[in-house]
């Protein structure tokens, strides 16, 4: 054989070469278009100011912002749904009083003591605080401050000290759109910005500037707005009991409001000057392990999402143990079930402790009654009332803020043991001073397991003014 | 220019070829030689069985081991050093009754009230159990169980049974090796053992075999050996309180040892019968999140080093506070100030509570005593006794155990809350018990802010049996 000699080349018809090079042409154009499409998909995202319309400084219509984050907003959108929750929080309104009727007692004199309902999601917030019955004739317009979109605008033209004078009921119909995008976000840059003063004043107050926030620290300060402790400063202003050189925790605060005389109300019981804790979410995860790591609030209430190719920040704020996949799970490679045990497992545990808190708490309004009853002078009763406005406001720093203590776990169980410690303290004191006047017999406390029970208890005390002795 | 003519090549001398060939086979050898050398070394460090002399089944002489395996050997020499501490632990040993004194009122009647030293590394064992003044005539074999490499031989020799039946005393002369290699090691395989029976036999008790157990799980097991709650079983058989269908919680302790009516000493202040603890690491150590990632003991407390490419467990068993960069550090990657800071954060609140719960223990303590002294019958408090035992058992889970509750932060902190609402419940009882004996001076509580005032303090209720009354 000759090895010089290359085989034949095998035989196509003529028309083969041309179909094949036309197709190839017409994929690779087909791709490109693709390909095209895909960038400037990416491009819109990515480029907003291109290609969005302006939005107004103060736009308080989320759907106007929706048109151009159109993804944002959908996802913000899915804070109406309340058909899912978490073992111990999340979607549905709660009926705290029913499901803790203690709290009937402990709130005894308050509006809380009335109705005190788990909040529902953004979406509800104009709708639920029309509706409770916690707002009467003298609420001021300052409780519309963390409630809606209208808000800035409103203080802008009123100016905030005016804003908060007003009544609750005239700013009514001047305030209609939930909690959304405005409260937390600039229009032009969309930048996230402070746009409450009272978060911007508590820092002033502690020599610090709100203004010099990285962006990771401004992912858990829009939400700091609002989800903190709180007062109405000379029964109007709004104000967070930050002080200069002093920090967030409970016993801070306890100071603030004792240097103050600050009360929010007398207990129907003991007549105790007390103070009802707001939501203190900020100040409590800021003492837990996730703060100390630089984790945001946004990292685990509003993960990242992707959407063909878009990242974007989920906005359907809920308990991370709803999306356990892109929330926990980002840096804790376990199984969704692990995780949510380990989550579950350090709440039961501050529960239990907290319904110990509870417990001793109840007690220990009745023992004081029992004593002014037996005759014991107020000035003889301070002490004991003064600690039982510590203990309980220790109690409800962790019972009133959201995550059933896990954004703090191990300050919240310290927190409550000093509750308890100070509750039982208040018991002692009290059975001593009515050693003091010769009675030797306890108080008969009242069955108050069922909201009716409580319900009825309170009204029997409120008509009588009088605890039974066993 | 002719192209296909090739330029002409470089003229070298002609020995230059056979020396550079020379050169390179003589470097190719000498590396050779080195990856032989280093292999050789790798290989005896991976197969030790084939170059290491046989130790004997029982073996307790540590330098005898140490001939096999110098690196483990000389770490663990190193916990002979006291020269280094953490801020709560770690080095030198701390005398507890002068660094707390209300401890020797919390263990008056027993001898931790007269002698309790921090322990201090494995190295100073068979010293430090033969120098203490809580040994006496008395004391069984038993306490030798933990401190020497001598007891499994000696157990194999004398059974069981029958070596914690020994005096103490007449087992010295046989128990010389400090705690090392074989209390873990099997000699043969080096595969970790369990060498001690308690343990195997509170598997045995909860229905579960220790055989099972992984080889990560043996590296906390064999600490679990003796860093646990135990007890003497009729005054002399090494138990641990664990029963079939319970856990390793403190209030499964509790639960077993009132069943069983069981007491380590009646106080000597308030006659109650009380629970000492001793370091129940293991348990406490259960409830926390490293456990529920399956970190073990070693992986903390003897961490990997590596020395000559030889990868090897540090023997030197001390805090990871001392040794962060190859502790916690290989899984948390934050500075090691930060991860300090973090550490000892979480110490010094459990350590502020547990001074709350101390202060409630001491002064319950008090009030019993007050009250018996008043006359009131040892029936009627009986209850304020148990509840008493119950609190400080709590208490002292806490406070016995290494760690400063590092070891599960919201456990310990959740454990020392109850541990106050029961102490804090005594003294309530109390108060209403001598109000019904028409008292109602409280007891004047002794000053017990040093180590002297508090000896003072039991050395005068030792001799009145009386306590003050303000």
């Amino acid at each position: 054989m000759n090895t010089t000699e290359t085989p034949a080349a095998p035989q196509f018809p003529k028309w083969v070469g041309p179909v094949i090079f036309g197709l190839t042409a017409g994929i690779i154009v087909v791709l490109a278009l693709l390909a095209i499409s895909i960038m400037e998909r990416r491009w819109e995202a990515q480029r907003p100011a291109l290609v969005l319309k302006p939005i107004a400084q103060w736009e308080p219509n989320n759907a106007v912002w929706g048109q151009n984050y159109p993804r944002e907003y959908e996802s913000y959108l899915r804070t109406r749904e309340t058909g899912t929750r978490s073992k111990f929080g999340g979607g549905p309104p709660r009926n705290y009083l029913n499901a803790d009727p203690l709290q009937v007692i402990l709130f005894a004199g308050y509006p809380f003591s009335k109705e005190y309902n788990q909040a529902r999601g953004h979406y509800y917030s104009v709708t639920d605080v029309s509706s409770t019955k916690r707002v009467n004739a003298k609420t001021p317009g300052t409780c519309w401050t963390c409630k809606s979109t209208d808000v800035p605008k409103k203080m802008a033209e009123l100016g905030v000290d005016n804003f908060y004078k007003q009544h609750f009921a005239d700013l009514k119909s001047a305030i209609t759109h939930p909690i959304g995008c405005q409260d937390c976000h600039d229009p032009a840059t969309m930048n996230l910005r402070i746009t409450r003063p009272a978060l911007r004043e508590a820092f002033a107050a502690q020599g610090r500037k709100i203004g010099d926030a990285t962006h990771q620290e401004m992912r858990s300060l829009v939400c700091a707005q609002c989800h903190v402790e709180y007062y109405f400063r000379d029964k109007y202003y709004l104000a967070f009991p930050w002080d200069q050189g002093k920090g967030l925790t409970v016993e801070d605060f306890i100071a603030y409001y004792d240097e103050r005389d600050f009360t929010d109300y007398v207990h129907a019981v003991s007549k105790a000057p007390m103070l009802k804790a707001q939501h203190p979410d900020f100040e409590l995860y800021s003492q837990g392990v996730h703060a100390y790591r630089g984790v945001s609030c946004a990292d685990c209430h509003m993960p990242y999402r992707s959407e063909g190719g878009v990242k974007f920040t989920d906005h359907h704020v809920q308990s991370p143990l709803l999306n356990i996949a892109n929330s926990c799970a980002v840096c804790h490679r376990w199984s969704e079930d692990e995780i949510r045990h380990r989550v579950e497992t350090i709440q039961t545990k501050v529960l239990a402790t907290k319904a110990e808190a509870e417990r001793a708490l109840v007690q220990a309004h009745f023992d004081i009654a029992a004593a002014a009853q037996a005759g014991v002078a107020d000035a003889d009763l301070a002490a004991a009332r003064k600690l039982i406005r510590h203990a309980q406001f220790r109690w409800d720093f962790i019972s009133a803020a959201n995550g059933a203590g896990f954004h703090a776990p191990q300050e919240a169980t310290r927190i409550l043991a000093d509750a308890i410690n100070e509750a039982q303290q208040v018991r002692l004191d009290i059975a001593r001073r009515l050693a003091a006047k010769g009675i030797s017999a306890t108080p008969k406390y009242p069955d108050v397991s069922t909201r009716e029970k409580a319900d009825a208890v309170m009204k029997a005390f409120e008509a009588s003014q009088k605890v039974e002795l066993l």
